[in-house]
């Protein structure tokens, strides 16, 4: 049987925020053993990657590595309604995805040693943002 | 029990063509309440993204910022059979993703408002696309 | 029912190694008619895409573009722990994606005729890479 949960994230603007507890306290309670859990988030100017988890310095490189992919105030873009970060937000959404699909072996989320879930904000203002985790199998 | 159908689009050449509607009506008429939809292209050089569904000019924008992810005609490409869109619609293709999984609620797509589901055509030319969806849950 | 299976992949350091007939036969092996099947890498310096499989230059050229979008040895990057090809492992596996999910129809995957499903080493060096491959629907 399917199991879908909503969880909120306070984001504190651009930046990113580990979320591996909770989609994995998610599905430990769900009755899946085996299959997926697919991870998503209901907006257009955030992400939700897997990336390392163990060195802070790898989520930092990667803002620099976004400013590039999708910098800020380029003045070739023509929407720009919300701010100078509106459109960045945008192109990097685009470029890293909206969600992730991760695999459940015996009830449990399974994922390599370094690797971690994290919403990815783009926007410089702090948002809530709401993901919706379905695990099924 | 899972459904599963497939849609063909005609697009115009490189540009986005919306299917969100097109998505929605098939989940709708599939068995599945709670689950999640597969949306898959079939080809390498376009790509299936969620977007921001109100402003044109951020679709218009991300064509920009393609041009610099994958430029067209890049004198370093060893790949051109097909001219010089080619190797850049696949770099596009790759960096952009050729399919997109959305959480299914209540027998209907559960989208954010500003989300839209998007082909992304990379080519410079009007082709026919064909586009799997899976609804299952 | 879902069926899960682990391969494991030896690369020779950086570039492609197409799976899609290790993903296929597994698929085949499976009980699913009608469903999806979900490849996920367990790390973070590897991806799993779906591209061109007829000119290995298009391969090639992805990884030309691989450069320019995660360069290695910046000297921006504050994380180098292991290396000068470390930082930009993680930023290309962050922008392609560690996972891909392709629909199964009568029991078998389905590729447009150009698709072909492959594990992108980023690391320099030689690295085995464990892949987990989820059939369900």
């Amino acid at each position: 049987m399917t199991h879908q949960q909503t969880i909120t994230v306070n984001t504190r603007g651009r930046g990113t925020t580990e979320i591996t507890d909770e989609v994995a306290a998610i599905v430990r309670a769900s009755p899946t053993a085996c299959g997926l859990a697919h991870i998503f988030v209901l907006h257009t100017s955030g992400s939700v990657i897997l990336t390392e988890n163990a060195d802070p310095a790898v989520r930092r490189d990667l803002e620099l590595l976004a400013r590039r992919w999708a910098p800020d105030a380029d003045p070739a873009y023509a929407h720009s309604d919300e701010g100078d970060d509106d459109m960045a937000a945008h192109g990097r959404s685009v470029l890293t995805g909206s969600s992730i699909a991760v695999p459940v072996t015996d009830g449990k989320l399974v994922l390599g040693t370094w690797q971690g879930i994290y919403l990815w904000e783009h926007r410089t203002q702090a948002h809530r943002r709401r993901i919706v985790i379905t695990v099924l199998g």
